[in-house]
């Protein structure tokens, strides 16, 4: 017998890469192109490094407190964790404990199958139809959970929340997770039935419109009972999961209101921007509602582009897997940065014509 | 049916209380009384806040390499987390995956047992002796892993490595789990036995000796192999768990060894001065190698001494638990601290006379 018969072994995620070069043109990992709000740089900067040698609040209680007030909800329905990975690892664990699959799309956030075998839950994929959209009668059957990305990654697209609504009412003795990794650009957020639905889980992130990725921010929003079984598992696990600079940074960006306004609005308005172009181009995509766009030229295999884009320190994301093998999924830059590899993509397909 | 039937219920663990009030004396979760490394600071309020739109890195490979260089071992045999917490949290579900029980003391850490019934890890607890001493031959019989904290907390009683060496040497078809988080005041590290048997992790903190219980940053060093296996499950639960400006730090405070060397120093001495006025005043305790002493008094009870000096904003911790019920664990603060602790004590005990 061996010690290794005893480990858990796991195929793990694998994230977009992060290049080290900086002279590059970073668009694979949804990164926002703007910088955190102001405030988040002079908190960081007079910061008071003699506290750290204390623990930091285990209730996180200062950042809870302006998310629920922003979010209009009170603070024990109010959860943060190491980013949204962090949050949705902790929901499978605590909520997903039955013999029954849980549900969640063919094509969706690859994490999610990863969780499953992590913990050993069993799931099963429900096919998105041909225009990326999830089919309301397939999270209408017997099931262990739910998970919904809404708006859903890698295609952009995002269901009404009538849609989700009607899946919730459908599986009230189940737990259903919205992730909301993307809402922020332009998506409709369930937040306002979690007061209805005490098994809705609605989880967000600071990676994305609060420009806050090198931070690891995440959090959900559910009913008081939700939120207090998550709060028993996540403090079986670490009392302390969020250090003292990413409490402080983080009550700093959502002060801000403001500058979020400001930077979502801009992503959103170079999207569409881009959209055209690459229509122009001959691009074909979903009406993405987030901050990247998932798309598929008419004769260019996505997997030749890609390499052209790399060869020239342009990164986007592709993945060599079924149904999406001639998608590539481009984070929205800056405008400079979008007119950039607009103006590559122009002469790479003239020239190959 | 309700979805509270699938949510996985758990007790957690209360970890020491951290009071808002910042006039106390706060002896109660063996935090260093010295601020972290000043080189800490320096990056800190110089930190380009811009790099927080991007993910961080989630290799870690900075700390990761400074961290391989003091410990002298190779890169790939380093692991870090979000405190010492998370890595042994990560370790126990990634190695202890047996029907049989994991073993660890009765008297320990108790974040141990929390773990395990998070996981549904079959444990047995193990007696310690009446001096608080580790049974080796208790650790000698089939098991499914183990885990020892050396030097122990609460009782601060170090076991010489060798005979920890010897549980190694009789649990080959195990993982054991060497809980190093205060090793660095006067204990003996089982690092050095890594490179001999690839079933040891070590595991140790920057919360205690390196004074950043606010940055969240623990360790362990294993064999490859065994490293191997916890990062797959790590990168299965979360790509990135350690955000920018604590990696930044963390590397900061190892490259200043001369610092970390000159507060353990203090810590120790104060350590020491304090046992002797402790066994001026009738207590009696172990020979403590921490940060902490675990304490009796002859004649008056643990609980009456913990509630005298709370009303008088001196925070201890106690425990109302079988076997160490008259015991007070008082962490090591300042040389003034510690002196005012004494004055307070010697004026209670001669009151009470």
């Amino acid at each position: 017998m061996s010690w290794e018969n005893n480990v858990r072994k796991v195929v793990p995620y694998v994230a977009g890469e992060q290049p080290k070069n900086k002279n590059v043109i970073k668009l694979n990992t949804n990164e926002c192109p703007y910088p955190p709000a102001p405030g988040v740089e002079a908190v960081l900067n007079h910061f008071d490094y003699d506290v750290l040698r204390k623990y930091p609040d285990p209730d996180v209680a200062d950042l809870r407190t302006v998310l629920a007030k922003r979010y209009k909800v009170p603070v024990e329905q109010v959860f943060v964790g190491v980013g949204s990975d962090d949050v949705l690892a902790m929901a499978f664990l605590t909520f997903f404990n039955s013999e029954k699959p849980i549900l969640f799309p063919d094509i969706t956030y690859s994490f999610y199958d990863v969780w499953a075998d992590l913990y050993r839950i069993p799931y099963e994929c429900q096919a998105l139809d041909e225009k990326f959209e999830i089919k309301k009668e397939d999270y209408c059957k017997e099931n262990g959970g739910i998970v919904i990305a809404n708006p859903n990654a890698p295609t952009g697209v995002a269901a009404p929340v009538s849609m989700i609504e009607e899946i919730i009412k459908a599986n009230q003795d189940v737990v259903v997770i919205v992730d909301e990794a993307y809402v922020d650009f332009g998506g409709e957020s369930c937040v306002p039935l979690v007061e209805k639905y005490d098994n809705l889980l609605v989880v967000q992130t600071f990676s994305k419109s609060r420009s806050m990725a090198g931070m690891r921010i995440g959090f959900a929003i559910g009913s008081k009972k939700l939120i207090g079984f998550l709060n028993d598992a996540k403090f079986s696990f670490n009392s302390y999961t969020m250090n003292a600079t990413s409490i402080i940074a983080g009550v700093a960006s959502v002060e801000d209101e403001a500058y979020f306004q400001e930077i979502t609005g801009k992503v959103i308005a170079t999207r569409e921007w881009t959209k055209q172009e690459l229509a122009r181009l001959g691009f074909t995509f979903t009406d993405s509602k987030t901050n990247f766009i998932f798309a598929s030229h008419k004769s260019i295999p996505a997997q030749e582009i890609f390499d052209a884009l790399r060869e020239n320190q342009i990164f986007v994301r592709h993945w060599n897997k079924e149904r999406i093998g001639n998608y590539l999924r481009i984070s929205i830059g800056t405008d400079e940065e979008m007119k950039q590899v607009m103006e590559f993509l122009e002469n790479f397909i003239n020239e190959r014509k």
